[in-house]
């Protein structure tokens, strides 16, 4: 019975695969069929089956697909519960994700300042104890008092306002502000539970029915693809142009505007990542002006990922926020609709657990503020430690402050690792056979490209894997270590690639490079034609 | 310039009230005209307008009302925002929040326990410091080790498993299975940031277009109906007997299942909120036996709002889970879809800001199961303080444990006195003229039924406001208290509601009765025919 199941729930993901492509038609009429089955309800045998079977649930839940934890990682969890409770059962003493930019499920160490203060706002009656002094710094515990009384009734416990608590948002508008040179404002701040929800607020918002459009790029983070797939548009691809190191170009974002207008789609917004995830290009000041110019002709709202602001490993590249570019070209609220997205779950923090986020809505009208108010507040609040931490990521401790010294040595020391594992790794991958991988300037990926000899591609078809696929699923099996295929973040049709976090301790660098080269060469030997 | 933008808001809103019936036809052509007006961006003007706007953001998203955080509370924070400018604005000192369940934003305490081991997750580099025993309990160090030890690396700074840290989850199966007596497994836990967004996950799944419905008691809880537009389904009513104590009949629900399926509606859901909310009743166990059995017979996915198991004030009712009730009854996976939910932001403990929170799904097959998983996995996960929370609340300390006397106290003393309070409050309102309220058995509120003179009503249709909330408002602007009116839960054509937590601080009722009191007097002087 459960291999009947799973073989059905299988089948449906291939079947979906083989039919992965993003601008598909109207919604085809299969799918109106299934709908259109009468539930099981009107029986009234009392053996009846479950109401509820793949073929009555919401057919845009069983579309949608999310690669960074699909099949791969249910594998991987898998293979972690054999290794358990037999450390024999595979060649590999530990599972290794580095599928997903989890940077302290992989051993890296929360900034110290940041936690001083959450775990002090979490039980405050602890403040004014003599035996606090000795464990904390004198700087958490002061913040820590400086954002309780931000806290109405200092109730860490409350529901707070749905955009998130007022002063913490206007600590986080003045780190805004700080950053970019340009005033943010407070009420433009909604606090949300890491990016995630936030993103899937303003697809709800701005997607009515499958002729509305979203231009994202490809490759991209399948939380895009997901989450149009959830709310029912169609996703509008453009090609990022992996020669030119990912490159961004606005004639490609013209060409396939076009395209999807001539097919009666009407396309609402463009979302950009920058830095680039998973491609981990950082974009030129100029680009970003050419996108900014773009939207501001075509009327798209930008939907600006910037979750990875903090991450950049390159001299030559500087992250500049879409709000500060398109401000410095004098365009303000009228001209264009911006929201810019922002996480704790990146940076040099990494407290993906923690589930803080916002993002910043800027160049909307107050009748659709409210509408996104609204829908905020369905759901109440965000979660308040997430808020808090939120603004601490906006507002580090200063040159001065008792902190800065660890806080800062630990931010260099955490960035600075960083970006060495993303050199020792993009080279690794260069010397593989047929693969070529292009530089991380930021983010926290590699996205390299792997010429797949034509009897892999053969081996896959047989095993009814997307090649891709079928290479990350050996590399699993035979190393333990997690990679997500390209074919989950979309690629050029033909061309193949795997997506690798840089997020490895040091120590298990060389290990994981070793791991990989082995794997690949006789990988290669079983294959090469 | 904004008066023009709010006023067009408000008549929308409006608008919608007006048209408040639950049943509604399928969609409108209005809403298809809304959405097939095309999109400015096909213009290429430089000073175009915003390419967002009322008319043209999803048409689900306006349908949504929530009232609980609607227009009276906005006023009420326009209020505040007023008093702390100018202290002498208002005929009040402070505004006085009575339309949520937020027990901590007025003044509830947290559980010490609960706290000090959520301070030593935060920050566990201090565990092992000497001078934390002097600020934590021994239990507390004790249980935060215990956590660690059950979260991979001990990192609660990583995204977890999509539903939740597996041994997290297993402690939360083993206080279903104590309060139940039956088994509960760790695999159908799928813990989430609070309730709300478990719901939406449901209505996600189950809703595919307008003419599924969902049967949802009245009055109910707005969060139903709002997640039920923002899916693009239907609201079956089911009314909820106000004469013997908000009884829920089952000859209702199948009187409104057989007029909504005649009418081509298919019924997929029935929700059940026990104890009741707005409502405040607990339902018998001989009542739920007979619930089961209808969603049996019926073959209806059972949504199970348990999120106030904890909040019993009468000791002739008892909660009992209806998994349990079902089991009770011979039951199992494969007789009945069930769901239950339950937040960390009700019963004693009042968490609401820490977003907690679990869905307990059984009774759904592997493949669908599956589709949820995947759903939850899209989000990546809840926040990790919830989720550790959620099982603290699940398995509080034990008499022997050294918190045991402190939080037993802690916990008896909110009940006992949410009891005193509901009961001073019922009393109250039933002395006020033309003013009847059923007891609180459970939850968190009243919700008493007001028979408004005719000259209210024809004041209220001049404001053009809602009879009870013209009364909600007058009573806001003239005392500072908060409620909402019983039109944003829902109530028997004809018949005003309002619903009012029990919230306030015991020191605060005597006065908060002395406002309500002699407001009420004075307004039906205004009022009386």
């Amino acid at each position: 019975m459960r291999r009947f199941v799973i073989g059905s729930a299988r089948s449906l993901i291939e079947r979906s695969r083989q039919n992965y492509h993003f601008q598909r038609p109207l919604l085809s009429s299969s799918y109106r069929l299934l709908s259109s089955i009468p539930s099981s309800s009107s029986s009234s045998s009392s053996t009846m089956a479950p109401p509820v079977s793949l073929n009555t649930i919401n057919p845009k839940v069983i579309e949608c697909e999310y690669a960074v934890r699909g099949e791969i990682v249910i594998l991987a969890q898998k293979l972690q519960e054999e290794i358990k409770t037999k450390p024999d059962a595979h060649p590999f003493e530990e599972i290794l994700y580095c599928n997903i930019g989890n940077p302290q499920s992989l051993g890296q160490q929360p900034i110290t300042f940041f936690r001083e203060v959450l775990a002090l706002c979490d039980h405050p009656a602890i403040l004014d104890k003599s035996e606090t002094q000795g464990l904390f710094s004198a700087d958490s515990i002061e913040r820590a008092w400086q954002i309780l009384d931000k806290i109405p009734g200092r109730a860490t416990g409350a529901y707070s306002h749905s955009q998130g608590i007022k002063g913490l948002r206007d600590t986080i508008a003045a780190g805004i502000e700080a950053r970019d040179g340009f005033p943010a404002d407070p009420n433009d701040i909604f606090l949300t539970d890491g990016a995630s929800p936030a993103v899937h607020m303003m697809m709800q918002l701005l997607i009515r029915s499958e002729k509305d459009g979203i231009l994202c790029p490809i490759p991209q983070y399948p939380l895009y693809s997901a989450s149009i797939a959830l709310h029912g548009g169609t996703l509008v691809p453009y090609y990022l142009d992996e020669a030119t190191g990912w490159g961004l170009e606005v004639s490609e974002l013209k060409k396939q505007l076009e395209t999807s207008r001539s097919k009666g789609i009407t396309v609402r917004a463009l979302v950009v990542i920058n830095p680039g995830n998973p491609t981990g290009q950082v974009l030129a000041e100029e680009n970003q002006k050419a996108i900014v110019e773009f939207c501001k002709q075509e009327g798209l709202v930008l939907l600006a990922d910037e979750v990875y602001q903090e991450n950049v490993y390159v001299p030559e590249k500087k992250f500049h926020s879409f709000k500060k570019v398109s401000r410095s070209m004098g365009y303000g609220e009228k001209d264009l609709s911006l929201v810019s997205f922002q996480s704790v779950s990146k940076g040099y923090y990494g407290e993906c657990g923690k589930r803080g986020g916002y993002m910043e809505v800027t160049g909307f009208g107050t009748d659709v503020r409210e509408q996104i108010y609204k829908v905020a507040s369905v759901n109440l609040c965000s979660n308040i430690s997430g808020q808090i931490l939120a603004s601490l990521v906006m507002s580090p401790p200063k040159v001065g402050d008792e902190s800065y010294e660890s806080y800062n040595a630990e931010r260099v020391g955490i960035l600075s690792s960083l970006a060495r594992r993303a050199k020792t790794l993009e080279d690794a991958f260069n010397k593989l056979e047929g693969v070529t991988c292009n530089k991380a300037e930021g983010a926290m990926y590699l996205f390299p490209r792997i010429d797949l000899p034509e009897k892999t591609i053969k081996a896959a078809e047989a095993a009814k894997k997307i090649p891709d696929a079928y290479y990350c699923q050996r590399l699993l099996t035979a190393t333990g270590i997690v990679l997500v295929p390209g074919s989950g973040f979309g690629q050029v049709p033909g061309t193949w690639h795997f997506r690798c976090t840089i997020l490895p301790q040091e120590d298990k660098i060389p290990a994981v490079v070793t791991r990989l080269t082995d794997f690949h060469k006789s990988f290669m030997d079983e294959f090469r034609g």
